[in-house]
């Protein structure tokens, strides 16, 4: 079964209800407590697939907690709480725990989390690390979702995309500053955290909010690492498809978006890189001369 | 690194601080959200340590949810929503993935606790599963720790205990209710649920609550399960030691003990086992002519 089918399939069999008020589908899921809401968000990572048996293991265990705290900073929310669950086999040195667990201790330092709990286990296979977070949104806000797209609202990123794998997939900052900095300052439509690829995670945001996004090509903001893949590929190419960047893409009105590109977010820049248009879902590419092309959603599925 | 030393090392790293009043050392973490109260647990499952590659997966499903929703239980929490990670070699067959997500939902029903996310990956390893569930106390009431028990207190046990590797412990049916109706009728000191073994869980319990545990041996209810199994053991060694139990141990006044062993918990026999002395950490094992001995934690260590 495929990846997208497979998250198909268990969202079907797992409709909103009672205190769930948004389940599987968006970045986290969106709970009632009382006159409270939280957000919680699960990511599993396993060597071989998410990253090397060769990585620093004081990087994967950063990774392991920053991939959910990203998902909870596009919820708009602050991480509160998380819990991790390890599977290692018995052969791993305890230096490389102690690395892996330093790393974690790193990532929910700097993102102000405490670490709340947890569960070891050994396995015969790759090493297996899931994070679970907790969030927030901040007092009087509400979580931002993938669905708030309207048409008329400008489409924005934060930072540069693409070439991940030579290294920023396992050492990244998750956007929490920047996202809290956002729904202090504006009220973004809707947002989501670039994991998969601009070209999928804009499609998944179009979908959610029956929408169309134009992505301007000359505006999609290459990183350097994307710039410098010798490859054959073309820097926006990495940058529309590589994924793992772990930026935030969102929407807000063009005068938010005005100041938002001007001041930027908690000291990271930030591109306006299109707007939503009515009809869809549907993403296109606008190349310089105003030329439009369908854009694919080619973005990495993990079980590839 | 064993079990023990790692579960050690990560508490040292990670006390409680901010909204996060119990972390790592109980059977789920205690986080204020403004004016509620939320307990958080993860728990990771690997085949070939927590189950076979034979078990049928719809019985894996239902386990990996059952063991977070005890957890929660074991707080005297009700699961409010899980989210659940899975790892998958990629020629797991469709109908295999089916029944495993079949019977995650069926105990997610079983429990009336929504799925609200979740994460897929492929892995070159055996099957895990990470489920995580989110619980609520009854409302006015705290969740109930392990550091609760006080000298003067009765020790009971729901149900009964050993012989779990037969099959209950893919089919058990998490203590919720029984947790829930015991919280609303009295006011247990301390309880844990019994997923390590009786003599193992006993003795975190005690260390926790900084009490003696006294057992009574002859009062131990051993399953049929355990009393079945011909490979030399006693019923009561079984009891002890096996493991995977699910059921729940804790400590209330002699007085609500009474009441409680003659009614049952939502028609779930209770047994008083022992008492809270004062003094220890310690677990002893009281024989029949009142000779005692120190009862060792040799409960399932999943490491081994």
């Amino acid at each position: 079964m495929k990846e997208l089918d497979l998250i198909r399939h268990v969202r079907e069999l797992c409709p909103p209800s009672g205190d769930l008020e948004t389940g599987i589908g968006d970045d986290a899921a969106v709970i009632r407590i009382g006159a409270e809401t939280v957000v919680l968000t699960t990511d599993m990572l396993v060597e071989g697939v998410h990253f090397l048996p060769d990585d620093p293991p004081r990087d994967v265990g950063w990774k392991a907690l920053a991939v959910s705290v990203s998902d909870v900073a596009a919820m708009g929310a602050k991480a509160t709480a998380a819990v991790i669950a390890v599977a290692l086999r018995p052969d791993v040195p305890d230096d490389r725990v102690r690395d892996l667990l330093a790393g974690i201790r790193a990532a929910a330092a700097a993102a102000d989390v405490p670490l709340a709990g947890g569960d070891t286990t050994g396995t015969s296979g790759p090493l297996t690390i899931t994070s679970t977070v907790l969030g927030r949104p901040l007092p009087g806000k509400r979580p931002v979702l993938r669905s708030g797209a309207r048409p008329g609202q400008a489409l924005l990123v934060t930072g540069s995309l693409g070439g991940s794998l030579a290294g920023r997939h396992l050492r990244f900052v998750p956007r929490q500053a920047e996202a809290l900095t956002l729904v202090e300052r504006a009220t973004p439509g809707a947002m989501i955290d670039l994991s998969d690829g601009l070209s999928t995670d804009a499609w998944h945001l179009a979908r959610e909010s029956g929408v169309t996004l134009r992505i301007r090509a000359d505006r999609v903001p290459v990183s350097d690492a994307a710039r410098a893949a010798d490859d054959g590929r073309s820097g926006l190419d990495h940058a529309l498809t590589d994924g793992e960047d772990f930026e935030l893409l969102f929407t807000v009105s063009e005068t938010e978006a005005a100041a938002i590109v001007r001041e930027g977010l908690a000291g990271t820049p930030v591109t306006r890189i299109g707007e939503v248009a009515p009809g869809g879902p549907a993403v296109v590419l606008v190349d310089a001369d105003g030329d439009e092309e369908p854009l694919p959603p080619r973005g990495w599925e993990h079980l590839r």
